[in-house]
């Protein structure tokens, strides 16, 4: 294991004495600047820079994603056809040691056919998808609701006696809301200035052991629901105007639903729910023709590389999700991100050799709990203990703190960085530094040449919620883009429009050439990104 | 026929006592003003808004006609059903005179069950819906579509011998928008003080006549697929969000489509061009099982009078469509304006007998060309000649001005005001004068007991799009309240949300308590509200 100290960085260096211009603001005249060294023409940024935005392929790559194969859930039908359709992709572009990595993870499951109507007081066709991984109606199932906001075990009681032969609606409808903001919006240099605001590693091992306890409920609802004879399940919508989810957590082989289930539009579920509270319990009728396949209940990462010169093994990686759910076609989540990550490695292909190996890392399971970043971790960069019993699926995400001492792997010290794109379509706009102070001047070195572009900010902030944090959380250098929000979190984030038409192509055009950019700069430094420590279990929890 | 003279109008005056009270700024002290009579206790403004405010029913009405009966496509099973039920609450809150007039419309239709699918090149459940009276696809109907922008007639020739067995998918695709302005707003003073902007009338008969002869193309249109053997026309939603419309003007009886037509959300729409473009022709499966009711091609208005003491049969009116597309549950337009009107009825029931009658309107066919309010113009206020050969449905409505002279009908003395409700659920903030100058001052003075909720503004313009234009046409006193905008045309207007949920309470029981006082103002004012004179053929075309 190399320790990890900062080091300087020529190419930063180089970089300063352009970015650093002196600006005179003195009264008397500055005394005459040395003459320049003429800039090199065609430096690499700069090729990078033409090859990006002249040659664009990202929307060939982002198109094939999500308007042909589509939704991507982990080990459904179209995830299968995403894993081979972007290896050959790799593979065409001529990178080596192509390969799938694969992990435990489950059934596949996609839906063939769906219908949900109300039937009775009056015949209407509701806006509805089955729920991801729950099983078929077997035909048409036509039953009465009832609106049952079942929120733990101890509500279980209550209900008693009352689900019998009922699609029961689990969700409080509540009301109405109207948007009040723009739905599409880029940040604002004060919102950029103000991610750079570091707050300490908060470790809650009680509230991880409180989390861990709340996954159980499922289940136990499940055999509450199947043990009173309810006929199937129904949720609303998180949002309104229409809007689909359809994702829920299920996924391990065996550990399915019991009940069908569905998600509601939001409109039309609050109408069932106003409709029985008025007297008239409305009648469903459900066609829900969800398949499973069981063929291979491993999940794959897909992996690609650009070998370096330098004969140590160290490299650089980007990496992206390539599974999505299954409302719309995982476009800005996350076919925006892979795209970008193909396009780079495009970019990058038409570049001499680099001094470290570029590895391309496209991850599954990222839905379900970052679990194929979890596995390269675990395969290649650093272990845990592991618990007892051991935990599986969500619960290894959830769980990742409570486990120590973190013991490195052979590949710990040579993966030099790692950076991760999930936030969408939106052109970056900086990075997080992850509380790495040292790489902070460096990506703002690596950052002058994009200000132009609008990319500029370096927010020495921790980010979670994707596949760069367990890299993080072992010392690895790892970090995320920030990328302007445009609609995605207001509208598109897992939901039925995450589709090809609301990809902004200039936006991924600039996001895929700074990562290309960020790479090549990452693997050519003299020396690597400084690291930080291996983080050691906490002695005392950070106060809340 | 009454001469439209402005009148003095003593509530006004008296009202004027008030909102003029003098407000000095000289710095010398004003003289003690004269004590002011003791205000009426409970005076029947005050009255109105206490019933408005502290008993409003207007949301049980509402939820009814969106949630119970839904939506209320003209001679549906839902607009008979709402024909029955709002003379019913008519009935019951003690009104009279409650009956239906029946004019000529055409064939009811609705959606018993509906589903688009793609089933290749992957399988999809696509967000769509039956275009208003297209006939159904006799179970399920599969086939592979083509992209035929086709936008007149002259385009025929150039897709001859190409849509034989294909759905047609008529719309141009173009590319995916995102909001960037809120959807949800009121109106700023600035914005309603800018209503106030007098523009004269703009005749344009040759304008009118191109209109007319545009709507003979979907006709012809539907005989050209149907000859080059297409088997189903497919449209793209105007909006984005997967948001649905479904509209479209088809309804004379025996005058519907020969195929059938669904309308796609734009996100499945521009998925299924996009794939088509690049070579894989998707193939849809359509299930659309419409059904048509010939059993009564009128539809009906409902009328329902509070009886004034003054035997001259002088009346004020209020009139709100009932009818609505079926995308929704037709509930901003115009659940909203319907339970407003009910309620100001509701509320003026428990007021002493008024002076002049106030009846109450709710049209039918408002939305294929404001039918309803035609017919009841026609046949009580005030006709135009005949042409030869007739014009029927929109037609009528497009070709209104063509028409001349008007020739006055009983009842249009009688018609002392028209007040229109039809933009939805927002607070009322004002009315459109129409023109009329010398209601201007009295409608200031009527508003002034709501300053302090909101509605203040009388704007002089004219505006059109809704049930008061044929009464203003004629020369009747006839006018729209303006309401906060909302998000009724950002989203709401004609959609699949729109539904009870996006329904303001507390904006509507000011709409009601207000248009309330309006009625109760203009029933009871010892003169009737100034008139116009009667439009007559206009010597000159208005410059444009």
């Amino acid at each position: 294991m190399r320790a990890p100290t900062p080091h300087a960085f020529s190419l930063a260096v180089a970089l300063s004495l352009v970015a650093a211009a002196p600006l005179s603001a003195q009264t008397t005249p500055a005394p005459a600047p040395a003459p320049a060294a003429a800039p090199a023409a065609n430096g690499p940024i700069d090729r990078i820079i033409a090859e990006g935005t002249q040659k664009s392929e990202v929307m060939r790559f982002a198109a094939h994603l999500t308007d042909r194969i589509g939704s991507r859930l982990t080990n459904s039908p179209g995830m299968r056809q995403a894993e081979a359709w972007t290896q050959d992709q790799f593979r065409a572009l001529g990178l080596t040691n192509v390969h799938k990595e694969g992990f435990d993870f489950g059934r596949g499951w996609w839906v063939e056919r769906a219908s949900v109507r109300m039937v009775s007081p009056r015949p209407i066709q509701l806006t509805a998808i089955p729920i991801a991984w729950t099983p078929a109606t077997q035909g048409t199932l036509t039953a009465p609701v009832i609106v049952a906001p079942i929120r733990s075990a101890d509500d279980f009681a209550a209900w008693h006696g009352k689900l019998k032969g009922r699609i029961v609606l689990l969700s409080a409808p509540g009301e109405g809301s109207e948007p009040r903001t723009p739905a599409f919006r880029r940040w604002t240099e004060e919102e950029l200035q103000a991610f750079d605001t570091f707050r300490p590693e908060r470790y809650d091992p009680d509230g991880t052991r409180r989390e861990l306890a709340k996954l159980d409920f499922p289940r136990q609802l499940d055999a509450f629901l199947k043990a009173e004879g309810a006929v199937a399940t129904a949720t609303q919508s998180v949002r309104d105007g229409k809007l689909l989810h359809g994702s829920a957590y299920r996924f391990a082989r065996g550990d399915t639903p019991s009940l069908p289930g569905v998600e509601i539009a939001a409109e039309d579920y609050r109408r069932l729910a106003r409709l029985a509270a008025a007297g008239d319990a409305p009648v469903l009728e459900i066609q829900s023709d969800t398949r499973y396949d069981d063929s291979d209940v491993k999940a794959y990462n897909v992996i690609a590389d650009i070998a370096g010169s330098d004969r140590s093994g160290a490299y650089v990686m980007a990496g992206a999700h390539l599974d999505s759910w299954a409302a719309g076609d995982g476009a800005v989540d996350n076919a925006a991100g892979v795209a970008m990550v193909i396009e780079a490695a495009r970019i990058l292909s038409k570049m001499p050799k680099p001094k470290r190996t570029i590895r391309f890392a496209l991850w599954n399971g990222e839905e379900q709990g970052l679990l194929g970043s979890l596995d390269y971790v675990e395969r290649h960069i650093a272990t845990r203990p592991t618990p007892n019993p051991p935990r599986t699926g969500l619960a290894r995400f959830i769980g990742w703190d409570l486990d120590w001492p973190i013991k490195p792997l052979p590949d710990h010290a040579k993966l030099v960085a790692y950076f991760n794109l999930d936030n969408g379509s939106g052109r970056v706009r900086g990075i997080n530094a992850e509380g790495n102070t040292a790489a902070v001047p460096i990506f703002k070195q690596w950052f002058a040449p994009f200000a132009s572009m609008d990319a500029t900010m370096v927010a020495n902030r921790k980010v979670g919620g994707t596949d760069h944090l367990f890299f993080s959380a072992v010392g690895v250098p790892a970090f995320q883009f920030i990328q302007d929000p445009l609609d995605y979190g207001s509208r598109l984030h897992h939901t039925s429009i995450d589709t090809y038409d609301h990809l902004k192509a200039g936006d991924m055009q600039q996001g895929a050439t700074i990562l290309a950019a960020f790479l090549w700069n990452a693997a050519n430094s003299d020396a690597p990104l400084p690291r930080q420590p291996i983080p050691t279990e906490p002695k005392t929890e950070t106060p809340k």
